[in-house]
């Protein structure tokens, strides 16, 4: 069956079902029209700027608009609407090295549309078809896609790190690889993801990172996110993304890309550039956001 | 200076200034209007459609239609308007292992904008920071881009090949690359240029692959299109790269993407976001041609 089966799991969803949100001037999001008319309900705070929802420009500092999104996020979490708390701040950007417009709690990114950030890691062992990946099965008590399987290390991208000291860090965590192997990981690119979770709208660019592991590494989980690890065979990898789900979605994409750029996937499959395309459809934000 | 630099030696094109070219009702090109008035002059050939220029609906077959623009680009090529000339049939498809709509003179390909394909290979020897990359310096009788830097393999896509069959085939014509040592190179994925040459509007899909050569491996050129090989330091690549623009558009772009997937160019760059967003740009076709 064809790798766009993974793409297929959630089609690019209709924005015309969204307002879009402003922040000083820029377009940095998208609500659905419920929260909009909630929000509203904070005068003080929301107004509405020809059809789009804007964050009042009297906020005119991040300080100021960080404080007035905690405060309102704080009364939607009271009323149950921003479920899986996590008390970790994420920044609203036009630009990722650019600072931010204002901080927001990480679980309501997706019910504003914001563009998060993460990484991922490709960890495998040797090269060519002989290559095995490890990956992770997640723990029954993620908020998320539980049990389901994942890459050895993801996570998204917080204030204050670099994408490779995050990467250190969640290696760390999630699969107890050491900081001198860790920093060996190579960045290769970016993926994108438009889609529609149960958490609201996910916008994400991934940060991915290759490492050849040592064949005499295993993975060890430390903060209990992960049931197990497996080092599956590539070609096993390939059949499980063509017939199954057991991936969550953003994993099965950024393993597309790992078997593209590896050579596993290529021009002689038919839907090879229907696969190249989907990794990283235009961001929707206008104007947009990252052009050349 | 910033890498940006090489994506900004050509513009994205104001696609306004065209009109569509249609082809069996899929619109498969783009026409400069002066050129759309003078296939006007065919009646029995080009009709006008909507604003649009259409190869005429009675042309129903592939061999028909390649005839009728055989016909056309030979009158065209009679009063000078096809310049570089090179008897090599290009498919005009709509997805790129389809049966072409009809096929045509490479050298008109950016006459009517049709999506032409091309492969590149990244010859490199070494990994990490020692690695050093093989370019070429194009023949000063080439007719595009004489005595500009180049990939030390690369060329367009013919009929009836496959990108890996037309690779080893360049491979062996361009460098001198045996076609075992060729035929490890590694499929890793597309880069898309959209830009105005002065043969017209070129929008190319690159298939790009890498091939790690032998230390004591020196390419030898067989047919006569390149002055000379040099095989550069990396971090003498992206020097380069970074302050001049002595490799020809395509080839640096490609470049560019080399560096990305090999981790020297990554996240701590400012233009990491923008630099990756250039390399595929979305193809200007109506419907999207490429969609997952």
């Amino acid at each position: 069956m064809s790798l766009l089966r993974q793409f297929r799991r959630h089609q690019l969803p209709d924005m015309n079902a969204y307002r879009r949100f402003i922040v000083a001037g820029q377009h940095v999001g998208w609500v659905k029209p419920d929260l909009a008319r909630r929000l509203l309900e904070w005068p003080d705070r929301f107004i509405s700027n020809d059809g789009a929802l804007a964050l009042h420009p009297r906020l005119a500092t991040a300080p100021l608009r960080s404080e007035a999104m905690a405060e309102t996020l704080s009364a939607l979490r009271a009323s149950g609407l921003v479920p899986g708390w996590r008390n970790e701040l994420y920044p609203v950007n036009t630009q990722f090295n650019a600072p931010p417009l204002l901080v927001m709690e990480r679980a309501a990114v997706p019910l504003f549309g914001v563009l998060a950030y993460g990484v991922n890691l490709n960890g495998f062992v040797g090269r060519g078809w002989g290559m095995k990946v490890w990956v992770a099965r997640r723990a029954a008590t993620k908020s998320v896609d539980p049990n389901m399987l994942d890459h050895i290390v993801g996570g998204g991208q917080p204030i204050g790190l670099t994408p490779m000291e995050n990467l250190i860090k969640e290696c760390d965590e999630e699969a107890g690889i050491p900081a001198a192997l860790a920093g060996e990981a190579v960045s290769v690119g970016i993926v994108t993801l438009i889609f529609e979770a149960v958490q609201g709208l996910r916008i994400d660019m991934q940060f991915n990172f290759d490492l050849e592991l040592p064949a005499d590494f295993t993975p060890q989980n430390r903060d209990g996110e992960v049931a197990g690890f497996e080092l599956v065979p590539v070609s096993e990898l390939i059949h499980r993304l063509r017939s199954e789900d057991d991936f969550m979605y953003d994993s099965a994409i950024v393993q597309v890309d790992f078997l593209i750029r590896h050579g596993f996937i290529g021009p002689e499959d038919p839907d090879f550039l229907s696969l190249v395309a989907g990794l990283r459809p235009p961001l929707p934000y206008d104007p947009v956001q990252v052009a050349a």
